[in-house]
């Protein structure tokens, strides 16, 4: 193997890795590293070298020699943070450390509904696992990808469609690898033989789990997720409106479904913006090519393909006579708010799909054309990892998204910005109205999703797509994001996850700032893990001389 | 004001806290302080001192003293900790610090669902609080007392009977000052303005909210509360079971309707002993004085009585539709399992109060003694504080429970030993079987409840009830905790939380342990809050000269 990094770089760092992991383990190539520097928006960190451990002894190892060799590391489980980053560390000069290879199932209760996971496990491993077993446990996914890890997701607070949609709060029993090679448990999972340890959150003492999603303090290399039962019965529900300002009758009329627990999944409501780009690519026919799409055009496009100013799905579990009062309160619910509400579970799903051409005639609703959107959306709601949201990715390229879609590899511009917002329609009105407004005014087409996360909040996904291969667009991009971030921020929207270009963006400077420095500086005092990640990218943490990563010098 | 300590105590430290918080909040007399230093069982911390701050910016004011004079502090909310310490620190030589003058209600919203307070707040506060608006939102209580505090409660992750039983899992937004006087906020709360501050837990970046609860790295001076709107219909259902091994089929039972969300609250299973002590003291008579209480009498006494071996409540909540659908289920799922099961809602609590002897006659039920134990619970349900379960800490004495409880004061033995087992019958057994099994052989009654906490996991608290003024309890009862905390934990069923005797049980010398006290040496170098709470009472994180808390002289 060749490492033409290896005359820049700290030769006997990599020397120590391969040895570690195998040398066709440690990856040096030109082509593969600026590969992994490459995400959907513009970044300018080098990667020097990937490793990739196969098990946790291997992660604590090199951990070891990173810290030896004051080289820091940056952890990916499977690096699609698509829209956040990609593989891409938070600074410059970190080495990733790949844990694909750690994909080991470890344990699984069918009864008390859990699967114990390593970072590889993929969405798609984990439905397949589920599958082979006849298993009546549903998992949660996210819409980012199948081949997306389940600790990734978690550990950056990602959410699904179920009733387990907000991932973290249904996690538990981490295994970390800490800064200086230490292996720990959180909860009961600490304690040997401890039968609650994959069951009980908190375990005894200060609970620590939080500590490690959204940080640098560790590398999480084990995971605990919960899976809901299959419900006895399971009923989708679409519906929209075609007003704009119909958006915020919708989300107080559901709030209290929500709340007393009628509803238990998160309903997902998307704008026209966000439907069209599921539905095809950028008109650039009917623009001529102009940017962005506005105005009557887009009106002309929500009434050929009935798609409304907002589009709502959501699910119902339980029992048929569950199933069926939930459906009556939300009729009632929506009733005069909604413009349109239908009702979908598998019987009618698959009688739509073999008869869809009859059954427009018959309903009047084209089903054709809107079962290629609702299905992935229905499966969603069932734990059924899809890829069809990756096809939005390529909403402004002017070729066609390929069969194996790869945004990153493919210069598809994707930025999501991602504000919570309380759970009523006042604020979904005002932070969607501000999005929609900073997008237009930059050029891009505001296309927004919220989701109803948790009972008393609005996550809103607002993504910027756009065409990295067009000259300016990236810097635009950022820009847009930039103040989006500024704009909603002031107003009090503040994002609950960020892309690796502003991960130091919400930093204050303020006593929490000061305590996770503090943390920081306690746990890994030679900066070695992540440096930037969610906190300021100066690492300052570090006390000695070695403390600011950034100068790990390419060339030592 | 006399101080009598204050020639052995730091005399400049009381000085500058009275010039804190006023001469008149600071408590040195002898007799306040030996009450404070009493508990349900026996300790032997001393407190030379208790200020009692006004505010959080007292509170940082008393800190910085603190660790300008190296003086640890204690703080308590309420200080009603009962069964596992009340108001006793867990190392010598600790100041309380008393927050139960913080008693502001700070933030509310109906709509939403949520409420602000301080650490002061009790639980009948804020029931209060809700009535006053006649406010549609319902507390979840825990069966302390009223006087309890809800921030202590939560932060010691206490928890009670209805879908928001696990109170930490349902509190965000904690305001912390830290331990060298700093405030902090968690959560989007730490950011002014923002708009989810109270609604979302994890705001972004590390979550540092779970560091905080059974801990000693910061004081807790504000939280917000989730609290659940009141259902359309509230029905409670009660059931039981006669023989002793009926208990693993129920919970079997009752495990998938908890998973699928048909019970979305904690049933809660008691024991004949838990019962009996409910419904009247040590029956001494009987007896003639002999303890433990064993068969054959104690049959005599569940059939006089109508105990079952096992005694389970729960509640449904939903529109009438949507609880006729869950009784139904709980029916089905009960059938066979359960001896009795009965429903009641306010109608017919009601009805039974004013006619208990006809419904005597007519079912068969003798409602009129068993009312006087439901109603609380049925209260407890449907969050209403009761001061009712204070009542069995007053079991083993020999003069009747006053009418205004205090089991600190009136010499009640009580330890509560608390571990989690998994939601599974066959756990719920062998807990249950280990602790009566050790009691009775200790000299103990076995009172023992089950809550379904979680969906996954059922919290058994054990009692261990007894009267300190007979000689040798005391050390016989520390003794049989020892034991059920050996006992338990060698097969798995580790504690949630822990008396403050026992606080440093649960440490192993392993890198949870270490990261703790890493964590601990980087907030608060001078060891000053709390020392030995939820951790090694060596309180070793201190790295300077003063690092060992307990040297700090009573007498400098």
């Amino acid at each position: 193997m060749q490492f033409p990094m290896s005359t820049m770089f700290d030769a006997i760092a990599l020397r120590e890795w391969m040895s570690a992991v195998g040398p066709e383990n440690v990856v040096a190539d030109e082509g593969t590293l600026r590969e992994a520097e490459t995400a959907t928006f513009a970044t300018n960190r080098r990667i020097p070298a990937i490793v990739s451990p196969a098990n946790r002894e291997q992660v604590q190892e090199c951990v070891r020699i990173a810290n030896r060799r004051r080289v820091p590391l940056y952890p990916i489980s499977s690096g699609l943070n698509w829209g956040y980053g990609s593989r891409v560390p938070a600074t410059d000069g970190c080495v990733l450390l790949d844990l694909r290879r750690m994909n080991r199932i470890t344990d699984f209760s069918e009864e008390l509904g859990y699967v114990t996971v390593e970072p590889g496990v993929t969405q798609a491993q984990l439905y397949e696992f589920l599958r082979a077993r006849n298993s009546k446990l549903w998992m949660d996914c996210t819409g980012a990808s199948p081949q997306c890890s389940l600790i990734g997701n978690t550990m950056e607070r990602g959410f699904g469609h179920t009733p387990y949609g907000d991932h973290f709060a249904n996690s538990c029993g981490l295994e970390i690898v800490l800064p200086e090679g230490q292996v720990m448990e959180t909860g009961f999972a600490r304690y040997e033989g401890a039968k609650a340890g994959p069951l009980y959150r908190w375990g005894v003492g200060p609970s620590l789990d939080g500590l490690f999603s959204q940080s640098n303090l560790g590398i999480v290399t084990r995971m605990t997720i919960w899976l809901m039962p299959a419900p006895e019965y399971f009923q989708a529900y679409y519906f929209r409106c075609e007003a704009e300002d119909g958006l915020a009758p919708m989300i107080d009329a559901l709030r209290p479904l929500r709340m007393n627990g009628t509803i238990r999944s998160s309903s997902h409501i998307a704008n026209d913006y966000k439907v069209l780009s599921a539905l095809q690519q950028y008109p650039w026919e009917e623009t001529k090519g102009r940017t962005p799409l506005v105005e009557p055009l887009m009106g002309q496009f929500r009434r050929d393909l009935k798609i409304g100013a907002w589009n709502g799905s959501g699910a119902l579990y339980g029992t048929k006579a569950q199933v069926a009062e939930a459906r009556r309160l939300v009729r009632m619910a929506l009733k005069g708010k909604a413009t349109r509400l239908e009702f979908l579970d598998d019987r009618k799903l698959a009688l739509a799909s073999r008869f869809a051409g009859v059954y427009q005639r018959i309903s009047g609703w084209d089903l054709k054309r809107t079962l290629a959107v609702l299905k992935p959306v229905y499966g969603l709601m069932k734990g059924v990892p899809t890829a069809h949201p990756l096809f939005s990715t390529y909403w402004r390229k002017r070729t066609p998204a390929p069969t194996e879609m790869d945004p990153d590899r493919d210069g598809c511009g994707l930025l999501w910005f991602s504000p919570i917002a309380p759970n009523q329609g006042i604020h979904a009105r005002r932070v969607t109205d501000l999005a929609k407004e900073r997008m237009l005014a930059s050029g891009f087409e505001p296309a927004i999703s919220l989701t109803v996360l948790t009972d008393r909040t609005l996550s809103c996904i607002i993504s910027i797509a756009y065409d990295r291969e067009v000259p300016g667009e990236d810097l635009r991009a950022a820009e847009c994001y930039r103040e989006l971030l500024t704009c909603l921020g002031k107003e009090g929207y503040l994002p609950y996850r960020l892309g690796v270009n502003w991960m130091a963006a919400m930093e204050e400077g303020n006593a929490y700032s000061e305590t996770l420095r503090l943390l920081k500086g306690a746990l890994d005092p030679h900066g070695i893990i992540a440096p930037g990640r969610y906190s300021s990218a100066r690492a300052d943490a570090a006390p000695g001389p070695t403390s600011n990563v950034n100068t790990v010098s390419i060339g030592s």
